[in-house]
């Protein structure tokens, strides 16, 4: 149960419901927002009799929440969260942003390469690893801090936005001094400590589902972020482990209409890695559009051949302009559009 | 391997090569075909030497294939099959048609009422269950004989090819003797029995991908239909089982390029058990088409409400028709467009 | 809900308990037993006011049942079912019988020698498909009715009695004939037509759980066999489809005990099919004792470089007997004590 | 690959071996060890030309390791690693340690109540978690500090040694101060800075499998610990997440010969999370033990119908020590010993 206060409510009015929710035997947890503040009342499996609550001083509306989660819940925030990460470059509305990039930042030929292809295909944002969870330790782990400065400059000369992976506390820190957007991989999205950080922080995120995360995990996951007073979460389906192995994962596409049904957040689609298969990428990245993705995130490189992680799965950069052409024709289909590069 | 013979090859000729294959240890599978002879070399793991084969009198040519499947793969059959069940209704072309209708079959007003709203709303056949698998045997098991009889009726009034699945030998050769395509459900993948009596049969078959199948294992499935002697198979993707209960099953539309990519057989959609919410529906079936299906088979029922089984996922008559507007754009984006009604 | 009537109940008295079912709106759908007569009451989702039935003459007990199944269940019956499959040889009560034997009957040289070294290893029962169910057209597929007169030949040597697999209708039968317990594989397990043949035959079943059947789904498929008259089912654990491939399939041995809890019936583990590597089935079939398991599926060749199928996952002969030795320490150790030889 | 070097191997002869490795084309990532110096040759798929390195300088043996991880393997080693967390507790030789304890440390009185309950009943160390991984921010999340406080205060009057989680970096090294085992959770199995982290600090580690972790997966989560210097790791099966809801997880003992087979390290079983229902708990804690475990982690709170998580799978007081008699037989059955209490 939330308790919603009205604007300009005073802090003794706050104080009061606090002290009757404890007096009911609940916890209160007061989450102060830029409108209004909230109280949720945590500690109730059942229904709580609200009346005595409603009756005080300062108090707008309850809001009964059915779910686990509630910030990121439909029923706390009916409206659509459009999340901006640069001037102009939104996730949640009408638009369909195509975030696109190697997996990895490799070298400063490699970032620029890519960057400019991106742009000249026609993407709004570019992708790209500082910071690279691998499974084995003697994979490449991306070049860190010299990676973000190799994706600033890239940006400096594209004008894309940049979105890229954190993967601890001080990575956290490194990575939003320059990035538009910190993403959390699929690996990470129950590193609660992680959420924490990037929901004190403040920049926009990008969370990818985990590999075996439910749909309410996700969202779980979420409310951590939201629950640190940081509400520009983007989230990612990229795919998640089954029996079947003909496909690196399986691209759950169904989560896209669950989670705009039961969640105000926007949510992207990641068919690189949902798929590991260069050419399934564009039939899928199609597919995620008609369901509804307020995005698209895609590797491309500018020579697979070569990549240092991930190549069976990078687009070749003219792939990706004929894949933004696909885009644009399904979107407008459905009564979207994809955004313009910035 | 398979050995491909010349048009016209004497049955000289070909029990020549059987014999030389059985001389070099393996086993020769003769699969008679409308244009040519194929004989199946079984009982290699690895590769067999082919000189003394391709040297052989009325031998056109040597496939080596290396998958476990042969007459079902793009190897043995480069060019895509077109599934005909009846004038002008065709799977694996550029015309994706969308067969409608409701779980089962439950009496003669409902099922015209059904056929109606479906031919009203542009679907170009009608499915619905005579024959009902039913995880309890205390659910309804669906009319039986009466129900292939009123779904003839619904044919007579409009016109709509009939899409009905057959559970057993039995009830394949009803269901053979009525309808223009016979289904084979998900429960049903690996009952090798049934699935040999349609291949002989010889009448288009619809196979849905089993709960926990592999693409490997529906190809395989496929592949003892077509040993008999019948390419008529349309492959159906439903959904699979997984960790996730957010929906009913979790639909696998990259099975779709996968099988394109894989085999020469038409595959299509049910979005209606891939997700088991009627609102997932049309996302779905967009996403679906967007991705590359032949076709898409929806549950549709005049009053869901009062449906005997899989109400919560059928779609209201004006839902359809809705729908298969999206779905002419959709397609249309693509470069293929929605099959007429017939 | 279960409405069980007195010993000795008159028809009459049985037809005025289904009129009023029918009456107050159910369907009703009488079940005789050797014991009783049950009546079921099917079309209730929630509780029954049972109170009228209570009353009418007859009627000894009224049973709630909370599970969608309903014979199979301990409220339904809540002490534990013994099936006995041959003088001496039960599932169910304190002894655990070990089943052993290859994969596939091959010649008769072959399953002579299985049975003999089963019976020196002190096996209590023979197991080897006649009637194979393989993925692959062109994998073999057993010997068929020549495979079952081999194990008729194998019974009258060894006095070991026979579970051999049935994959349709008429195969049922003729297994029926000569085997001691039919059993229904993994890929059967929702092959209703077959659960029904099976249920009227009334022969002793093992049922073997589907790939990705949950446990609430075996009992459904059981149910299916108990509600055609026939209580003698044998439950089994061979392992379901999961994300790993560190193993053919992942063994689920909670299953053991939470089939023991809901249900009234025996359940065996096979973990041959269930861990597919021959190192593996020791350590399982230990552990599967320990959970307490009603007996052990076992595969074992006489020479199982050279098997027709399953050779990687069957044991050789002293390996059988190494495993005996062991599975009797643990029995002991856990208050049961696995079956003598017959 | 890797090089191994002779016992003191001099500085300038590990040099030589790094700099032939790069000129080859690889990269050299030297691993001092106690006993030796090992250098891992990265970069190479295939298989090296290793002549030229054999014949340098101070190289005792070049180990060819076949796996994607190298020191866990038992290619590496061959014989199997003892993990001594304190004096007499070991893991991974004949005995089998059983660590009992709540889920969460509550309150001085509740936990040592819980290690009063555990040592009585013969368990070898404690369990009890300070910082609680939650999947919602609205759950407990664990007293911190004060809970490794409460903890200490427990060891010094049982005489226990202590096992308990972290969950980051920080909490990591606060863990350690006090901690006689440092548990990583399923959560943060691939959270690759946090094993870093625990591989530097050099303090046995207890590391969970994660909830869609494959075999290959943990081995590698466990690769990054070792690579840091740090081989005290014992690995733990707690279940992984599939189709079936039946348990809250499905324990797969497999796992258990499986990494006994590709890995010296020591694994031991979780039944309390594997299954998630109490009365699941001991037989799948005697299977565990039947399949060769090398130990038990066990819920135990003292008043399991109060307590602030886990509840329903904690066994009370009495039924671990009816347990710890179970295990004993088993153990004995099998050749092995359940551990005194130290």
């Amino acid at each position: 149960m939330l308790v919603v206060m009205q604007h300009g409510a005073r802090a003794a009015e706050i104080d009061r419901v606090v002290q009757v929710i404890n007096e009911m035997g609940y916890e209160a947890r007061p989450m102060p927002g830029a409108q209004r503040t909230a109280i949720g009342v945590v500690g109730n499996d059942g229904r709580v009799d609200s009346s005595r609550l409603a009756a005080l001083s300062g108090v707008a509306q309850i809001i009964h929440v059915t779910q686990p989660y509630k910030q990121v819940s439909r029923e706390w925030r009916p409206e659509s969260t459009v999340v901006t990460i640069a001037p102009g470059v939104t996730f949640g509305g009408t638009e369909v942003p195509v975030v696109a990039g190697p997996c990895s930042v490799e070298s400063e030929k490699q970032i620029l390469e890519a960057a400019h292809a991106a742009r000249a295909a026609g993407a709004t944002a570019l992708r790209g690893g500082a910071f690279k969870p691998r499974s084995s330790p003697y994979s490449f782990q991306g070049l860190g801090k010299q990676g973000l400065a190799l994706l600033v400059k890239a940006r400096e000369e594209t004008g894309l936005p940049i979105v890229t992976e954190a993967m601890d506390d001080e990575g956290a820190h490194l990575v939003a001094e320059v990035a538009d957007c910190i993403q959390i991989g699929a690996r990470n999205m129950q590193n609660y400590s992680l959420l924490k950080t990037v929901g004190r922080i403040g920049k926009p995120v990008l969370l990818k589902r985990g590999m075996a995360a439910t749909i309410n995990d996700l969202l779980l996951s979420a409310e951590y972020i939201l629950s640190e007073g940081n509400d520009k979460v983007i989230l990612c389906e990229r795919g998640v482990r089954t029996f079947d192995t003909s496909t690196r994962n399986m691209l759950d596409l169904t989560a896209i209409p669950t989670v705009q049904k039961l969640s105000h957040l926007p949510i992207v689609a990641d068919p690189s890695h949902g798929t590991g298969i260069r050419e399934r990428v564009a039939p899928m990245a199609r597919a995620a559009v008609a369901a509804g993705a307020d995005g698209i995130l895609v590797e491309m490189h500018p020579h697979p051949d070569v990549a240092r992680s991930d190549g069976a799965q990078s687009l070749y950069p003219e792939q990706l302009a004929s894949l933004m052409r696909e885009l644009r024709a399904v979107a407008i289909a459905i009564g979207r559009r994809i955004s313009d590069t910035p």
